[in-house]
């Protein structure tokens, strides 16, 4: 059994990481940490885990040597303490944006600030296993991806790499908890509620890592804009790419299967009747799939992709423990076989 | 044309009075108050007024005499200031629960604390005109109703006032702009979306007002529990009666057509067939109605009324309008117009 | 007293219609009609109207003559009747599709059908008074404009007209009502609820007016998407607009100013801080406000535009009234001044 | 492995049994049935499923023998064919009403019709394993119980079956999902949005199975109303319990941990602070747990009891599974493991 940690337990991905964990055949979650709710069950927190565990939050100063530490502290954070953290633990898998980007100029750029560790950012891989499974295979060090870039990039990926696409233009529907768990006048309910709210119609940060992963040999033009809709979890990003050459459906189902068709946790979802034709978050809640659909526009050189995945789970703890699992050799979908639910 | 000001509209309840008293053929809205927002419009605080009127907030302190004065405060602020208040205006209409109860000890009992100016309780009129009309007619202070008290007491009253009731359960159902504008956990969106969750399932102070209110020679047996619901404005009490003796769907037809038959905003709501065969806040949403609605079960001596109101309007705003134009002979309906919107 | 009828009243659009009509100052309404609903109280299908009116619905055979007569039909019956209709009123406006488009060919290719009178389109203007106010005035026939392109038209007009933009790529994310009132397994609550769904990625019928009012002297570059989101009234349209040289954020507001200044129902939203920076759907619910407002992308020459209106009020029955209110020489604003509700 | 079958999957309650036994794993799948969508793939109708299995339905007429079959057909069918389905499977549960009523005469009562297999009633235990354990151990035919019974009756047996309750006024607020698949107006998204709708008042159908669950040597005194809220999944129920004599919170807690201390699906919650001090029906959405908490009212002899489920799944399809868990002698959480999502 590996042996692992959660440093930053108390935050939503956090605890989603630790109810997956808790699942994993494979793990054992030796400490989680928390500063104010440190002595604190886990489940006054995280109110799901209620009689599934009895581990208590202990404070980050009190974390012990383990197999794998996870962080999913605050952004910020780990860049800080990543010496400290490093000699706890043989492999990390960190969930905050401290070394998603290979160029520390882009942290100034996106974040306002100068990284703290520029050396340790050429160890970390980006750890989407669809991007950079064979990477990971042999990493120690793993980063975690955005939740809106996770969609954005698996939605795209196929057609960047492929050099089709002259411009694109990502819309982002997401939920609420994808801001974090703590409260704002923002994210006040009767506030928040029903809302249809622009939030980052330009300069989101996710930009950054777009960018860097739909890269290949070219400087991709990708636009981004992220709308808050009522949604706890989910995100659904609609991309309008305009493609260098006419593109036919079938093709378009061609290229989707060569690049995804043995991938565990991509569905390729386009039909022609029904309720769910294209994908829908909402359904994904609790699982680790990333849905895929397209359309073409058959009046202009138009193709539509649509990407929906659970914020917390393949943008944050589901993803990560997908990462676990390729860098351990373990199964790669072991721990993350939840559906999703319907009707929800 | 009535100068009247408002002190403490920065909240719900106040900006809700604000948009009301706006639209009055017979008002003119002079000051309003707020103290972290002074200086800034009143839209940065109420983004539905953008447009409407060019006033902007004072503090407190700048509070200048006016014909009525609304008193939206925090619950405590208003006994403590009522003698400067009174001293600004003629005639007050505080929204607050600081003269709801005649008696000074129920102060200790339901609100932990000594009454700062008993001597005033007697000198204001609970304020629902459905109870209390020709006291208000001649009165210079009128407090408002506790929102769920309201919905309550009037879904009782005709019951209770008739003397056939041996006991009462009331259940309400709540939205998430009844406890404020303050952000906290317990509203952070992704926590209070969807939720069913029993927040006062004992105890809550607006007992003391039902109670008071629904007295008629003797203390009623009434309980009553609060569960707040996925929706931000409207409540929605269930009251089961247990009746002294067996009562008849056609006598309570004519028990309140007689009680409320020429009330301008109480409807009676009860079909055969359809979606809205019972009251249902949401189509009050922004209107100043309660909504009541019964059912006799058939194999007890148990009759369950149901009322609606939205919380912002008869629950405090609408109501406090209303209460005015009474207090100073306008239409009882002037800037109440507001039939509520379908669907939404 | 201008004496109006409704054609069609018992569904979404016509049940507001219907709503206005009955406030405003100007207007008796004589007549409403619906097949199935024919002989009911209209509180039986708008339980918001309990107790506002004693109309009961007629059939469509039983239309009387009036001064103006609405058409709130389904598409396609009023091409078809428009003769009967033109004999029983002098003024008439028409909510559906029916007289949208000025070309007959458009209805073969967006409505898959040939016009049943085409003959008629020359006489109706495209009744949004801020696009074709002097027209207005002296029409007696006007058609409403679809709610998604009326959101769209508005916020883009501006920029299109002066020959700004090279590219606009419009995504709408809009609640359900616009849907009608049909069930529907796609609208059946436990399916619709928490929704993010892309339903027409491409090829929206609502294109063909867009163009059509966006064209200045030459074929614009429109591209359109919609998503339905978890909301019952409302669009907000992100319209990301690629322009034919970089613009300032001072000429955004000096463009919009000019072409908006003056009008009415028209409001810039965005401010630096606060919750509502941008349009924002919920709190327009039952006004007849278009919020509009911009952020200028500064690594690129994208403009990002959003405008948000009630698909209902602004994008169908509130539009209409506001025509009429032109067409009548009419306060435009009269029935119209409901400023909208905070919180809701 | 047990090979069992599904008559009635394409149902919300069957399509939940599909997700569970897919992953249970004593268990292989050998058909599911559906009229309608007959030949299409199960994920067609259950989008969750997609990827999971390549499972088609079947019309009921091609079921084959099978080791155990459930049966999730409208209230009805079953009864009129059991003598069929008996011959096929050696094992029987059955999610409808037909079987959960011991006496013939209830049917009449509370379903207006006469049983078609009365001799068939006493060869059913009730399912719920907290209720019939024992019985089911031996059992080979098991009804599942109604989801709003089975929330009021694990959340007061242990109150009854002591002897201690006078009274019990039961209110259930209940999500969409509780009434199936089938669209109406009442379930039109713009309709059931937002509601708070008193749709069973009194005489609700469930009242029969509570009674008879409730009675330890006489009949129980319930009353039982439902109320929809805005929620797709999920009941809370609030029990008002008027004690035969006073009981303090310390002998509640006793109560409870007595009848449920090594229940593996009941959970006791109440919390001294904390946003989730009760039972909150979210956080269940698709887990198996039924969590119940209480409160003493200080000021007279109520105890107010709330119970929390997720109708699908301990209200329907998760008891389901459990009961054959218990009737197969396999480990009674096989299948069921799924914790819930926090936030959601």
């Amino acid at each position: 059994m590996l042996e692992v940690s959660i440093a930053g337990a108390s935050g939503y991905a956090g605890g989603e990481l630790l109810r997956l964990l808790l699942g994993h055949p494979q793990v054992r979650v030796k400490q989680v940490t928390a500063e104010s709710a440190a002595g604190s069950y886990v489940h006054t927190v995280h109110p799901n885990l209620r009689g599934r565990c009895q581990l208590k939050f202990v404070p980050l100063a009190a974390l012990e040597p383990c197999d794998l530490l996870f962080l999913a502290l605050p952004h910020g954070m780990a860049m800080e303490r990543i010496e400290k953290f490093a000699s706890l633990a043989p492999r990390i898998i960190d969930l905050s944006a401290d070394f998603r980007l290979r160029s520390p100029k882009d942290y100034v750029t996106y974040y306002g600030r100068e990284h703290a560790a520029p050396a340790w950012l050429e160890r970390f891989v980006y750890g989407v296993p669809e991007l950079h499974r064979a990477e990971l295979q042999r990493a120690n060090y793993a980063t975690g991806a955005g939740c809106n870039a996770t969609a954005t990039i698996l939605a795209l990926k196929p057609l960047f790499e492929r050099g089709l696409v002259e411009r694109a233009v990502v819309e982002a529907k997401v939920g609420s908890s994808e801001g974090g768990n703590t409260p704002s006048l923002a994210s006040h309910h009767p506030e928040r509620s029903g809302a249809v709210r622009s939030f980052a119609p330009v300069a989101h940060r996710h930009l950054a890592e777009i960018r860097q992963e739909l890269s290949f040999g070219q400087p991709p033009e990708v636009h981004f804009s992220a709308t808050a809709v009522e949604l706890v979890r989910g995100i659904l990003v609609t991309a309008h790419c305009f493609m260098r050459q006419p593109v036919a459906e079938k093709d378009l189902w061609c290229i989707y299967r060569e690049s995804y068709g043995s991938e565990p946790f991509i569905r390729l979802v386009r039909e022609r009747k029904g309720v769910y034709r294209y994908p829908e978050p909402k359904i994904l809640a609790g699982s680790n799939f990333c849905d895929i659909g397209f359309e073409v526009d058959p009046e202009s050189n138009r193709v539509v992709v649509m990407g929906a995945i659970d914020n917390l789970m393949k943008g944050a703890a589901g993803n990560a423990v997908q990462a676990m699992n390729v860098m351990c050799g373990f199964p790669e979908t072991a721990g993350l076989e939840f559906t999703g639910l319907h009707p929800i």
